[in-house]
């Protein structure tokens, strides 16, 4: 490996020069007129794993925009064979004027490249390649078994990714998948995403009256949508933050010992949190650290309101109609579509006779989690202390990428998501930007990464 | 008074002809383009007010449209003056496409006569300018002192009518103010209007964290405005409707024995009254009928809420801002300014410290009520029962008609409101309609009222 290290060490002026030519192409998958770009990003992958070593490098056309493929499978039978996913489309850049430079033409200042997609993710999944490039070009091998898909609409929501996966079964089949596209915990603290929430999105639309009525001759006469699904939404959770469904948290595993101990290491300073919020006071369920809260605890949020009157001054309206958004987070075990007949059945228990109600399931996602004490958790540890000198950390994110879940069911991989940027990296704002420090000792760690991995028996 | 009626009954033809005259002006006051339609109507009514005998008749030009003022004063120092009011602008008339016959080509149906402001107000204030023109043609004279007041711009809040009477009160100096703006509380059952309900109409708004949050990455660590928002409009109200604002019920007049009576005497088809507005319950205060809750007893409503994602589909947003439109009807002797610091005050102890909230009073209108057994009101009674042949009830209006409460401020003048639509009329919406039975019956009926009004000793 000092060889591999020694190879990246001097190469560091060449990576940046190849990111920066890679941070120029306008890869915004959600935006038409740039589809050409996209597709000269997905180009650029496939000659620049091409020149890496990796071999079948392929651009795989589909509905949308391509995905690349490329592999290297000479590790031998008792090698792991890991595949490695990330993303080369990138965010549109609205506002534009917000930017201090323009967000294509890569800027280096105080140590970090400022580009769209220099975190989220194209410099992560850039790293991979130089990974692995490394191990190639000293070692004419590499010590795993890898596989590669960099696909060019995680953006747009991975729309024709899940058809690929189930199509390419045999040709991506793999022990496990790596994923660059997650943050640190926080500057210098090494880290590992070991779990993702789910997510159970509803709609609840309630009908009062049949028309809009007066407020002066029908109020006191008639229910009131709004009061009546503002009672409702009051019922979800009691005064402990508490979700009052039935049967909610039937399914939640418990988090262990080592678990809270480990939440219990990560940096967390209250006051800034707040600070940085604009708020008084933090608020959620009681029982639990606002770190467990926000990551390993199941939430409930309204995300959307609607009725009646919203214009300026007073229109003395009764409405028909009212409406919200609500949706949960959740952990293991629990599952979105039990979750939703769950929130279904209990809007419709305590809706009042007076109004109708309907509730609609718009979007759910399984949580996912990866176990701390298993080998490839275990090499991610050898491999970040290895890459940066320091004790990692085990942290869950809050957020969902469902994409792992398809790569467990349909492969039966287990993800590990590895991730290099920060939070201030202001992925999917303006002036996203990528620390170089990180970018750098990303590099090195992956390559320990693939060597730390070759250990596992198979 | 039976040569008047007769007069009355052998003009008929005439009068329907003139009020297809008036209402074929398209008086629609917020629309730009018609000013010098309203113009129109208001000197229509001039030449209709002097041909009538009415005396000292003017158009009056005010920041808006114009008020027309008429009078006639020679009944004498011991017999009262009245002041009528009404108006001669209009609703707009969209949606046009469901109206079956152009708004503004007046069209006779089964004794119905169809046109926008047929019954809001332009049919009604041409009924009290032939009741007068009966009297005055018939007998010279009007038995009461007569003062007339009709304005443009009643459908856009009587933005300019608060100043003029303000600077005209020596003019509009008067014992009783009539107003023919309501209707009769159903068909063939004239009605005496004797209570509207105040309004207190306010605004919250509710800031969480000070930015939209991904509900992945914060949600369970913050509170969520809408859900707080939920919570304190839940605490408004008690599982029975009563409103828990403290302070809130201090000043409410007991409904009297006599005052209970009348409600129950009101026909009233629950059954009906639920098939039209499409809801299988009721809901309201506990120990009070329908009626009395609709239009006797204090309400609270949300006429508008909002917060967060409001499109298609699933967006998860943690919103940083929510906020609820809020008013509540009030009878005697709530004071709209009391209730609004109340109102602000409990929702301020309600709040949690994890949002800061912000509540406006957005506007306010007091409560009025002309005591049943009062001269004016029997009076009314009387006349009632001589044109409609039928015992006239007494009920209260749910909604509110602000200038009530300016009449008795600037004139300390109590209202009477003698109405003669019909709840089915269509104000405000296509089709609006007025039956030609109560536009007859109605003309004998002020006719004998002006008589009636004459036998109140001042």
């Amino acid at each position: 490996m000092s060889e591999i290290i020694k190879y990246i060490e001097s190469n560091k002026d060449r990576y940046l020069k190849e990111l920066i030519e890679f941070l120029s192409i306008p890869s915004i998958s959600n935006d038409e007129e740039k589809k050409k770009d996209v597709k000269d990003a997905a180009l650029w992958l496939e000659k620049e794993m091409k020149k890496s070593g990796l071999e079948n490098v392929k651009v795989f056309e589909t509905a949308g925009h391509p995905i690349v493929y490329a592999d290297y499978l000479k590790a031998g039978k008792n090698k792991p064979t890991v595949l490695i996913y990330g993303h080369y489309d990138v965010q549109p850049v609205d506002p534009l004027e917000l930017w201090t430079d323009p967000p294509f033409s890569p800027v280096v200042r105080d140590g970090k490249i400022y580009a769209r997609g220099s975190a989220d993710d194209k410099g992560q999944i850039f790293m991979h390649i130089k990974g692995l490039e490394a191990h190639l070009q000293v070692s004419k091998s590499l010590p795993v078994n890898i596989k590669v898909i960099f696909e060019g609409e995680e953006e747009v929501g991975s729309i024709n990714l899940e058809k690929f996966i189930s199509d390419q079964k045999e040709l991506l089949k793999s022990d496990y998948v790596v994923i660059s596209d997650t943050s640190m915990y926080t500057d210098n603290l090494p880290s590992i995403c070991y779990g993702l929430r789910g997510l159970c999105f509803m709609q609840v639309d309630i009908t009062g009256p049949n028309r809009d009525l007066h407020s002066g001759s029908y109020g006191g006469g008639v229910e009131n949508p709004i009061n009546a699904l503002a009672n409702m939404i009051t019922k979800l959770k009691d005064d402990k933050g508490r979700i009052l469904i039935d049967g909610f948290y039937d399914d939640v595993l418990k988090l262990t010992k080592k678990e809270r101990e480990e939440f219990a290491r990560l940096p967390f300073e209250e006051d800034k949190y707040k600070e940085d919020l604009g708020v008084e006071e933090l608020y959620g369920e009681e029982g639990y650290t606002t770190i467990e809260r926000v990551s390993a605890r199941p939430t409930l949020d309204c995300n959307g309101i609607w009725g009646g009157y919203q214009g300026q001054g007073a229109k003395t309206v009764l409405p028909s109609l009212a409406g919200a958004k609500i949706s949960m987070r959740l952990v293991p075990n629990q599952d979105p579509a039990k979750i939703a007949v769950l929130f279904e059945d209990y809007l419709k228990k305590i809706a009042p006779r007076s109004v109708k109600i309907k509730v609609t399931s718009l979007h759910g996602g399984k949580p996912s989690v990866t176990p701390i004490d298993t080998p490839a958790i275990e090499a991610a540890v050898t491999a970040l202390k290895k890459g940066f000198g320091v004790e990692p950390v085990y942290f869950k994110e809050g957020g969902s990428i469902p994409i792992v879940n398809t790569f467990k069911e349909e492969l039966g991989a287990d993800s590990i998501l590895l991730g290099f940027g920060l939070p201030d990296d202001n992925i999917h704002s303006p002036n996203e930007k990528f620390d170089l420090s990180n970018f750098y000792r990303g590099i090195s760690t992956l390559a320990y990464y693939y060597d730390e991995l070759s250990k596992i028996k198979i």
